[in-house]
């Protein structure tokens, strides 16, 4: 499933990939977000060791059960140089396991340092190669020309922030740009007419991050402009959408959604984390097929 | 000069820090930014072992020489725990050294992650302890609450991004927001009112990311709001600003620049880099006293 090359030798696209994963795993994504609580909670040390005890366990846990994992980046980084060999480890077991990895990174920048940020997530053979990463676009859409280039080369995805679950990004994300728009519909909208210029079917490479906790009008946008756009959805259960909510939030762009899920599940520990994975995998089928 | 604990006990706040390097070592600021190609120019490989050796090398030429270093995260992040490593090495040294070292991180995110981030670079004793670090309100200035608390509790500080270097990011920056104010203006002004609550004297130590290729007036924004605050300052040499045009561009606010330049110095490569700053810091020097 985490081969890029398919039967004629192209390169897959991740929005290939994406709807493949969508179609036999379904639209869970459990987070992989090692809190210092959690590592608490769950008797690991909150060191290098304990993020890579806790990565292979969530790898292990959601591994044949769904498609996709999405490790927040800032956990890890708490550790330094350690906490990146237990993310590398984590990456590569997740990718090894055949699980589609978004990094959940946010990062941003202009020029040759998010070129660099692309390269560090996005190259096939670089220790931290994941599929897909979130970036931001503070620095204009236009700053993400290279990272897009860079995808498109490697058949990788970036889901790009547009409008985020926290209530306080409101005011940033409805600014309004000289278009008339506002800032998270520009963002969203740029997403579809400029980085997915080929390769959209089934599904665009280029995505966006919308949570689920927010109301698309309320950003000036349409589930119409997202038809053949990945959405990353994260929100669900701890900050508090519901999966029943998903048509109501999204539409007839539900189909395209990362249905993302971290404290939710990884609260029921260690021990109970595959039945957890199990149960909410199931609740979300059921969304789907209602 | 990098103890954080003055003679009282009590814990300078960068701002003071800043303040106290500004009268020392003046305001240039060498970013430590190995690109891949800058690598190969200084003879060094493109791996962990390189970018150990163009950090400790960069750090070594500014010792006694200037006050502050930026390094830019992204070029280390290429390589993973082998440049987080490096990273940390290049991070240990420079503050060794006596330097003010600013992590060119632009990170940004919401709740406990973003609040992660920031105990990643801001903690004292954390692998990648820095003085300050940039950060990114597309989230919402609100969702740097986190990060501020724990700035102000270690004596670090921020530098949020608010009018960057690039054209691109024009459209974004200049978007209209409920107040009737270009983003970027409501950005460094939350900044000035909000974060610099307290601790503003000589300089707060909540600053703003202001390129040196902008006028401050396409975003709303005036020297007359910034009088405390401190400005990083990217876009000199390379990007094409001059320090001549320091004061046109950043008017009454230019006695609080971090005059940051990267490439324009460090292409003199690894032999003549001491040369370069000397260079560069005399030059400076003398726009200042103009």
């Amino acid at each position: 499933m985490n081969s890029a090359t398919g039967s004629a030798g192209r390169i897959e696209t991740f929005g290939e990939r994406l709807a493949s994963v969508f179609e036999t795993s379904g639209h869970l994504c459990v987070g992989i977000d090692p809190h210092p609580y959690l590592l608490g909670e769950w008797g690991f040390p909150d060191s290098g060791k304990g993020l890579r005890e806790f990565g292979l366990r969530v790898v292990e846990a959601a591994h044949g059960q769904i498609g996709i994992v999405k490790p927040q980046v800032a956990f890890f980084e708490r550790h330094g140089s350690a906490g990146y060999e237990a993310l590398e480890v984590t990456l590569a077991a997740a990718r090894q396991a055949g699980l589609l990895v978004i990094a959940d990174a946010k990062r941003g920048d202009l020029g040759t340092s998010v070129e660099a940020y692309a390269q560090s997530w996005l190259t096939p053979g670089a220790p931290l190669e994941a599929d897909a990463m979130t970036v931001s676009a503070f620095q204009g859409v236009g700053s993400l020309a290279a990272p897009i280039l860079l995808a498109t080369e490697y058949g990788k995805g970036l889901f790009v922030l547009a409008a985020t679950s926290n209530p306080e990004s409101f005011a940033t994300q409805t600014a309004i740009v000289g278009s008339g728009e506002y800032l998270a519909r520009t963002v969203a909208a740029s997403i579809v007419a400029e980085m997915n210029k080929s390769n959209v079917s089934p599904l665009g490479s280029f995505g966006v991050v919308i949570g689920a906790t927010v109301t698309l009008a309320d950003f000036g946008l349409s589930d119409r402009d997202l038809v053949t756009t990945p959405i990353l959805a994260p929100g669900f259960g701890f900050q508090g959408a519901d999966f029943a909510s998903l048509r109501s939030t999204y539409g007839s762009a539900t189909s395209n959604t990362v249905v993302s899920s971290s404290r939710g599940i990884l609260e029921a520990g260690p021990g109970a984390l595959r039945d957890a994975i199990t149960a909410q995998s199931a609740k979300l089928a059921l969304a789907f097929s209602a």
